[in-house]
């Protein structure tokens, strides 16, 4: 068994690093703050015997050995970044959990056949860079380190120099670190567990993602002057579009999300009718076919809004994660494990991205899910408990042993 | 007559002072831009003989003696602060049309009965700086200097910070120069005189105007795992607020106009349901009793729409200006002006607001209207022509000789 308390104050102690007043987090990927809890991690990995390396897009590596150096690692972990107003267990519970398992294994004396591995992935959230999930993405192949270390944020700061700035481009190549089986816990971030009163979440899969950037051109004017007939508003082309997004995902609701996250208008100004606005689109569906579909409604209704106002709007695809089916074999050693512990349990599917979904296309892979307070996630107020935290690693540390000793 | 090349190269000289890529000007009230073409007015002014005297909040005031120095001087000018995406006509041709008169008057060797004063107003845009037309405002004693001085932008730096970083907090106290009539030449930013085929427009007043600044809470919340249902989206709320007051201005047309100048998600990420939302909103009409009604409906459209969705919304009036008529007087003399130069005219009703508005309430004003290409304003493509410049500058010309000397 993991040593519940010490995972749980290890989950305090990090949470200093990005600390926000409302008691959430802000540590966004590549930020110094994002550097101080990677130092953190590097120097705890460290003193409990593992062997650290560090990749070319700044991807943690903890190697606990086994006795079959030859075999691949069975890792585990997930991510140490935050949305801007993220919470405390978001990715954290799943780094370091991984971390209480292999100090709950030295405190017990066990070693495995097959190492062992913890891994903290670059930029899993995707706020400062995208997409999501970038560099789990890289390392099975579906982008060039280059690619990635040429991507800008807001700001215009790319991922290399990012990386330089807080000492975190490594110098392993991005991919090489050969990984075995992969297992991520994870906060469930929405409300089923928590609905049915169920422990432990056996995730078989994630649903699709699609990512999109949008511009809208109106013709700024007048605020005082310009008759409202006249006016080329691109907020109100925005106001219209968000709206027709979210009567697109009730129309393939429930399982189907949208959402408009970024908005921003070009050169705001009070008595200035907007000319220009920027947003993003967020479209999510655990069938293809209804991405595809949802997407072409949002085109249609867009072109309508688009030709009433007399604007002109792009719509750019900038990334799409086709639905991720995981290995049936893990996502059955996470079930034995949880029915093993007499944890009660059920099978779903994520619907955030996960870096385990990357993984997926080259590894065997699956998650372990544990509910989360109103199913929030994203926010400052996330929270989970002890409890359910420790049931979560205790799954974990069980997958791992039967996956590592089979 | 004034000299119009003359004046159409100073329109051209100081347009280099923030000029844009796109044709346009960036010179926010008080920015080191707005510096220097004070300077270059200043000196300009000081060549032309006049008097140059700054008040406690940058208005530069550059008087010419009559032969009566008992009498007020008759004034004239706008401003030469631009909206962010601004024009090269706006506020400017009448400030240097204010100079390109006493220069003519200069050449011509004419000396007026009562002195004469160019007029360079702080902040009229009211972008960097809320509300518009502040310095005029704080002159005819709506507001204290200050007050004033006090106002922050929105990287927190004060009236009195911006005004010592350029050199502008002058000695002369707010309201203390004495104004015996003040006529304003401006483009009309709309489409009426274009339309008609008018060259001047005789403005009889200028119409209500009410600034309110909003904020949306709703909840952040995971993109990926929040049912459509469960969302309180904060960035929906203003879809719909915006389209409400679209709806409301457009049932008070077409003299009604509002708009949403400004708007920005709290912490935006492409994969959190925006939480919180600030937004500006303008509203305008001639008639006060419009500006309450329509007020009045927008608050009950954005409690509906708050309720709906479980958002809470505030909206506060940071300003309101009522709807101003000039002085029948000194409008009659513009109108007298106009017809002896044998100018196609027409009286009319300012949308925009003016210092004009402002100056009405202590000092027998009015304006004077030139069409503007497309009636576009608040844009940097905004035109005029050398020939509409120059009718204008000659019908404020006329119309300062006949004041300065009855
Ligand atoms: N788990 C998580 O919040 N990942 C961020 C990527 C996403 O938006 O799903
Ligand atoms: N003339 C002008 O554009 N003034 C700015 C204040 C307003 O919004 O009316």
């Amino acid at each position: 068994r993991v040593d519940g308390p010490r995972l749980w104050s290890t989950i305090l102690e990090t949470a200093a690093f990005g600390a926000t007043p409302a008691g959430g987090l802000n540590r966004l990927t590549l930020s110094p703050e994002d550097g101080q809890v990677r130092d953190w991690f590097r120097d705890a990995c460290v003193a409990a015997g593992l062997e650290v390396g560090v990749d070319a897009l700044g991807t943690q590596f903890a190697l606990r050995r086994g006795r079959d150096l030859s075999r691949p690692p069975i890792a585990c972990g997930s991510h140490l970044d935050t949305q801007p107003t993220g919470g405390r267990f978001d990715g954290i519970l799943g780094t370091l959990a991984g971390l209480e398992v292999m100090r709950a294994l030295n405190d017990a004396g066990i070693e495995t056949e097959a190492p062992l591995l913890v891994v903290n992935w670059t930029n899993e959230e995707g706020s400062r860079y995208a997409p999501a999930m970038m560099a789990s993405a890289a390392y099975a192949g579906e982008f060039t380190t280059e690619d990635i270390l040429g991507r800008r944020d807001a700001a215009g700061i790319s991922v290399g120099e990012a990386l330089d700035a807080i000492g975190y481009r490594g110098e392993e190549a991005v991919g090489a670190r050969r990984i075995g089986r992969f297992v991520e816990l994870h906060i469930e971030q929405g409300p089923i567990l928590e609905a049915e009163g169920k422990t432990i979440g056996v995730v078989e899969g994630g649903q699709g993602i699609a990512w999109f950037d949008g511009t809208i051109m109106g013709f700024e004017s007048h605020a005082g002057t310009t008759p409202m007939p006249r006016r080329r508003d691109a907020l109100l082309g925005l106001a219209e579009i968000a709206l027709a997004v979210e009567a697109v995902a009730e129309a393939h609701g429930p399982s189907a999300v949208a959402t408009i996250g970024e908005a921003a208008i070009g050169a705001p100004s009070r008595n200035v009718v907007p000319g220009q606005v920027r947003f993003t689109l967020d479209l999510r569906d655990p069938a293809s076919a209804t991405l595809d579909a949802a997407e072409a409604e949002i085109r249609t209704r867009i072109d309508a809004i688009a030709g009433r106002r007399r604007l002109s709007v792009a719509l750019t695809r900038i990334w799409r994660k086709e639905p991720v089916p995981f290995d049936p074999a893990v996502v059955g050693a996470v079930e034995a494990a949880a029915g093993a512990l007499g944890l009660s349990h059920r099978r779903m599917v994520s619907g955030a991205g996960h870096d385990a979904c990357n993984l997926a296309a080259t590894v065997p892979t699956a998650m372990i899910f544990v509910p989360c307070r109103d199913g929030v996630s994203h926010n400052e107020s996330e929270s989970a408990t002890q409890g359910d935290c420790t049931a979560g690693a205790n799954v974990l540390l069980h997958t791992l042993l039967a996956l590592a000793n089979a």
